[in-house]
């Protein structure tokens, strides 16, 4: 059957079966979910003809699947998740979140964009043909959300079966809608947490102010110095090994469509300060930056207390851009801050986790059919080549385990919300997916 | 009946009674507590000849009390506080914290030092004399613990009933064991919050880092710029009213037996940073600080997560000497506060509560009659003249209010622990203390 447009009602009513299991991976009291959805999938995959198996990990199981394998053809191995984010506040969704409908066009659910609704479109689009001109391999993982623990070591451990000419990743947003769009760049990430002891316990601030030293006093003048003027990371060689971005990319963005102003009022905010001589855009996509994520120490409540604290903390990460390396730019920041440390108080700084800052080259097969995919379904438009200012830390591993090349094909939109309340996504997104990943393996074949 | 030292037992039988009503003030489920600690003081101060009663306030009751009150006689105001701090964490304490006992010399209860012990001191002593030499006034409050919010109203309201020729208050702690002190100075207090505020919700650091200004690096950056170098507050005229400390005070302050070591061991730190130029003595006593008291933002969970929170805050107090002014430092460090804030965010400066500091002067009678009652207690020992880094707001209202002068007769020991596990009083102070409250009474007699 299909809808007044002449899509497969029966592909909607798959994901909303999907969307419907409550897969939420950060969470133990949903475990058995984590195995109904992949069961489902591994039952969806095998209807769409695929050979599919659910194997164990020390965490969540991950699905993989595949077609036949013929020697002559190229092989693509798809990526992405099963597992959702904790749907809290609950309150805020104007329908529950694994209860799914459909309003204005949208789907809402978690899960429809990140990354259900993007996945299934490959599993669908695989289904289509009857004689699929690549090979297909999917890996499906259920702790993308919670930082993908296990996903190192599986791949590790399975590069045998893994094997491929090229992974596609479909988890992120294109630049607008109704813009063709292929991301060819990511950020990379150092993130790491600080934490200062002083006293070995907390003091009366009265008793004690002015002779010990205060953790959080020391934390925020160490954090303070990482920054210095016009918005530039204070670090010692923290910029040395930036690349400039070539000015025919550079030339390109400015042809995109994209409004400061709107941008800032989206989120409330009356200025958009940032690194000085560079554009939002330019600052978002292809310039590191450094943001405290977090920081606690002291009293919290309400009132006041007039406490010294034993120890404060914080967690601050850099999104990097090529060439800069994470394990580097965490020593060179380490260094930076046990020498601004004070004396009096003991500094600690730990790794937490990082991924190297992505570039494809615009002249690489991969990138030139994936670009081909997206001039069918926008005849007539001009693909844009743009970056992300965000990291997918996975995409290191599957370069360096399995040598093969990531694509990043980005069906959703940049307002579908996929951690906060109300995710969507758009209906035409979703079936127009399921075409482009069709075009991806045709164009993937005629390289 | 006595004990093989000579003192009361029944006194002794009375504290622990006190002691065994846990009076926490915090904790609404302890009102009835409360109630039957104000009723068991009312009773004792009966015993003691006083005329008692229990009046009702906003919060929890206030017990008031007075001798028979002669137009010859001098009148002294004794303001003491029947509350206790939380007993958490329960499982610290070696025994219960509400089942009183005496081990190796000191009785271990929540409430021991502060304050039931202290005060408990007075009541006793009142009782002792047939004939007391001055007419005595007991305000007793039950709301110390959590900020006494309700006593400054109390006081505005029976002017008449509490005036007094000056107000005695033993809540605190002696310099050392075996030295009598008398404590002629306490630093005033500025508490503040500052909260920061950015985008209109959490953004995800990748997609808006670089191009969004983060609160918690804003607020960092404005926490950092309250200190300057050499240990110095960096706000400017903050140290405009300051005043040095009399040569001759000093010159007593290096007499004391006062080792930076086993203060800096004590707590667990390697050094003593602070105001250069002065000694820990002196940074304690004489200059004032600004310590952060609390700090929050963004993600304070296990691992990581990329978050640019949308808000951050912190509070900070500044222990303040004569003569500076609680509500003008609170004005000084606002303006510096929003002079500093970068562009991006906004930021809000609010007062949570403030105090002057206090100086007696050694030449004034009530001190000199505390000297004298000391001078006694403790035979053939000079008396040092000492003064607090802590501050006691109530002493402002007694001086605005009352326009009593407030004379500080601390009867504990700097080891009490008296917010901690394991509170304790010396069996000799409580003796003692009884003691030095009735030479008190004779010293301002004989004026």
């Amino acid at each position: 059957m299909k809808d007044a447009l002449g899509n497969s009602t029966q592909d909607l009513a798959d994901l909303f079966q999907w969307l419907s299991i409550p897969s939420v991976s950060a969470d133990p009291k949903n475990k058995p979910d984590m195995t109904r959805a992949a069961e489902w999938l591994k039952a969806r995959l095998e209807r769409s003809g695929l050979e599919a198996e659910i194997i164990p990990t020390a965490g969540h199981p991950v699905v993989y699947a595949q077609t036949k394998q013929l020697p002559e053809r190229k092989t693509v191995l798809v990526y992405g998740h099963m597992d959702v984010q904790p749907a809290d506040p609950l309150d805020e969704w104007e329908t529950p979140p694994f209860e799914p409908s459909v309003r204005d066009g949208f789907i809402y659910a978690r899960g429809s964009s990140d990354d259900k609704g993007q996945l299934l479109a490959h599993v669908i689009a695989a289904g289509r043909s009857a004689n699929l001109p690549v090979n297909l391999k999917f890996l499906v993982e259920g702790e993308e959300e919670t930082g993908s623990p296990n996903l190192h070591d599986f791949v590790r451990g399975h590069v045998g079966k893994l094997a491929c000419d090229f992974v596609a990743i479909s988890d992120g947003s294109a630049f607008a809608p109704e813009v063709a769009s292929l991301t060819i760049g990511l950020r990379g990430l150092t993130y790491l947490e600080v934490r200062v002891t002083g006293p070995n316990k907390d003091l009366h601030s009265g008793g004690y102010g002015g002779a010990v030293a205060n953790p959080i006093n020391a934390l925020v003048t160490m954090l303070a110095s990482l920054k210095g003027e016009h918005g530039r990371v204070a670090v010692p060689g923290f910029y040395d090994r930036v690349q400039a971005v070539p000015e025919a990319e550079l030339a390109s963005w400015r042809k995109l469509e994209f409004s400061e102003t709107a941008f800032a009022e989206a989120v409330g905010v009356d200025a958009l300060p940032g690194e000085e001589g560079y554009s939002v855009l330019e600052r978002l996509w292809a310039r590191p930056t450094l943001d405290v994520n977090g920081i606690w120490g002291g009293y919290q409540g309400e009132g006041s207390k007039t406490v010294l604290p034993a120890r404060a903390g914080a967690k601050v990460s850099m999104r990097l851009v090529p060439d800069q390396n994470d394990s580097e730019i965490f020593e060179l920041v380490k260094a930076h801050l046990l020498s601004v440390a004070p004396v009096g108080v003991r500094v600690e700084v730990v790794e937490l986790h990082g991924g190297l800052p992505v570039a494809l080259n615009p002249a690489d097969g991969p990138v030139r059919a994936a670009k081909a995919a997206l001039g069918r379904a926008y005849p007539g438009r001009e693909v844009a080549l743009i970056r992300s200012g965000g990291s997918i830390p996975v995409v290191a591993t599957f370069r360096s385990e399995l040598n093969a090349p990531v694509l990043l094909l980005d069906l959703g939109l940049p307002d579908d919300g996929p951690h906060g309340p109300n995710e969507r996504y758009s209906l035409e997104c979703f079936h127009r997916g399921i075409e482009i990943a069709g075009y991806l393996y045709e164009e993937i074949a005629a390289l």
